[in-house]
């Protein structure tokens, strides 16, 4: 089915000055991937969001795998983690043995809080996973004073949140380990795929490029020739003294120099997305049936624009929505615990009434930047000619 | 340093064409990844090597990671691997407790060979894997042969033979699973990283889609309404009644669609590459102080064009190469059980005296396809140069 607004699975479309960043980087890049346009993305990378030191990856999946391996979990280890998110915010650290305890969501925000997660510890708690969804940073202060009381690793899964903030600190930059995604449906992306690691603590800096690149290192010791013994080494990246494996993730040049570029344009565009989230959230508010979460600031970037139908009618609105308005909504992140994956891991067991209610009555908005202005007062006229029959 | 002809980390220019593409997915891509650019690429390759199924990757090491888990390899089962090769042929095996035992090379052809390969087996051998290594392909039908009466899995490592092929069956379409590298230093690359992984044995295609991206699937039933119970499912595959992990490889729609392109050029950049080298291994004969490998057919795509010193005056060549001739010559795949990593795994015993001494009497010339004739001309006249200082 063809729809007249389509929920895309592109964000933003490039301007002609990011098109000619790629054009040159095609032309001059040498080599193609882990050159200098590698070290000046994860430079203004690391200086847009505030943190001492940051990583690109093929994707966030990739970081969240390696933040899975440098937590360095034996099995039996809880972790706390929302079941209202991506399936890869979790997946890699069960890979490790881990044991994913489910954090609630607040029905308000649909992101954890201290008190969901304090909710989750026991003292097999060795870290917690939050998760800044839809681009609403969650309330990162009371969460990392929990985790310092109970000495727990914590890691931000940022990957829609770029940008956003508290109190002038953005996220990504509150826990020990964070990932950002650069991916298609995100608010800035390098070719469809990408991802940054942050790293804020900082005793895990040093082997992530050898976690990132097959295990490659300078040898210990000074060389008089370049090629004796071998032109670099190849070594098991140790941790704690244990050894961490080493994975090949590496992004390339190309979409590295496009990243550089594109975060000038990010506050833009986040500004843009949150002041359309905002006008269309107050335009619809003598809708009580449909629900938003209004946060005029930059703690949302509002990458999403969901809402919750408080009558129970969600069903029949997205399918007028489709028909009568060929409008494309969606429903996002089934909570995970009913996924046959993590049903056969025998991980469906939850307490998380909200995640269930917001889930069961959740629609999600076409929001992909790119759409323009007319198209989005057409959603808008939309939603509300909709809701007003549903009310007949 | 700088080198009048460095030993370049990049392969080929991109064309105005290419780039051109590469504009135009930029613009009409939606989404921007795993969708039109990746199937068309995925049969299009498929059709230019012959294989039944090829699957996009981010990079030719994800490929190979996931034929180490199609392996359902058990802590202690030997797999036979040449130690004269890129690292990423062998961790992503050992980081599944599999055991790798290291086959010698033939010292003329630099790859594993049947009689090498057979001398490694034993009761505990589960698969073979052969690396097409510099661009010639191994003798695949005698290596096959041997793994059918032994009942062995095997796996081409492609990832620098693209094109190469043996009574016109091409290389990767041997071997139930094959990889194949679309690096920033390969003959054909999708903006510095890609990868392919061609599937030949029929029982491993269906949960490769899976693998790849997160677990994602179709919900076994039919559904009224596409959101309903979610978008899609998330599921853990299964191989033999057993589960085997997802990850996050993919690779995004403007490589796809720049890998399509360049499939377009790849027999013209191989018959340059190989032409090239022909006529320097023939312009150099009477020097029989610097021994090739001559292959003048399409068993060879010379992606790399590495010599070997029989005076034992490697060192004294490369370096009067660098400082004389400003020419940066390498030495490429110290054998796999030098690096540390592989001694700290007490991976390190082996009895492959032609992989030492090829290793250490090689030197590996810059070959890069974008040279300019005017260059590759200078390049031929400096190692002849350098030979005849050599012989005072």
């Amino acid at each position: 089915m063809t729809y007249k607004i389509p929920f895309s699975g592109r964000a933003i479309d490039y301007t002609e000055d990011e098109i000619q960043t790629v054009v040159t980087a095609m032309k001059t890049a040498d080599p193609l991937t882990q050159g200098k346009y590698l070290k000046e993305f994860e430079q203004k990378f690391a200086e847009y969001i505030g943190s001492p030191k940051c990583f690109a990856m093929c994707n966030a999946t990739a970081a969240l795998e390696i933040c899975a391996q440098l937590g360095q979990f034996k099995p039996g280890d809880e972790v706390v983690v929302p079941a209202h998110t991506f399936t890869s915010s979790v997946y890699p650290f069960v890979k490790k043995g881990v044991t994913p305890v489910w954090a609630d969501i607040d029905l308000k925000t649909r992101v954890v809080t201290a008190e969901t997660i304090e909710r989750c510890l026991s003292p097999k708690t060795k870290a917690i996973i939050v998760v800044h969804l839809y681009g609403y940073v969650a309330d990162m202060p009371s969460i990392m004073a929990l985790a310092k009381k109970h000495n727990l690793l914590v890691i931000e899964d940022a990957a829609q949140s770029i940008g956003g903030s508290i109190n002038g600190k953005q996220s990504g930059t509150f826990a020990d380990l964070a990932v950002f995604s650069l991916h298609s449906h995100k608010n800035i992306t390098t070719l469809g795929e990408g991802g940054v690691l942050a790293v804020n603590n900082e005793k895990f800096v040093n082997i992530i490029p050898q976690l990132r690149h097959n295990g490659h290192c300078a040898f210990s010791f000074e060389r008089q020739d370049y090629w004796i013994p071998a032109m670099g080494n190849v070594d098991m990246p140790q941790l704690n003294g244990e050894p961490v494996w080493p994975n090949n993730y590496c992004l390339g040049e190309v979409e590295c120099a496009l990243g550089t570029k594109l975060l000038q344009r990010l506050d833009p565009i986040n500004a843009q997305k949150r002041r359309r989230a905002i006008s269309l959230i107050d335009a619809l508010k003598s809708y009580s049936e449909l629900e938003f979460h209004r946060e005029d600031s930059v703690r949302h970037n509002y990458h999403l624009l969901a809402g919750r139908i408080t009558h129970g009618k969600r069903d029949d609105f997205i399918r007028k929505m489709a028909t009568e308005k060929s409008v494309q909504c969606v429903v996002q992140y089934y909570p995970l615990y009913r996924y046959d994956f993590y049903k056969k891991l025998k991980l469906d067991k939850a307490n998380c009434p909200n995640t269930d209610l917001f889930f069961d009555n959740m629609v999600s908005f076409p929001f992909q930047h790119r759409l323009t202005d007319q198209e989005f007062l057409y959603l808008q006229e939309a939603i509300k000619d909709v809701l007003n029959e549903l009310r007949k």
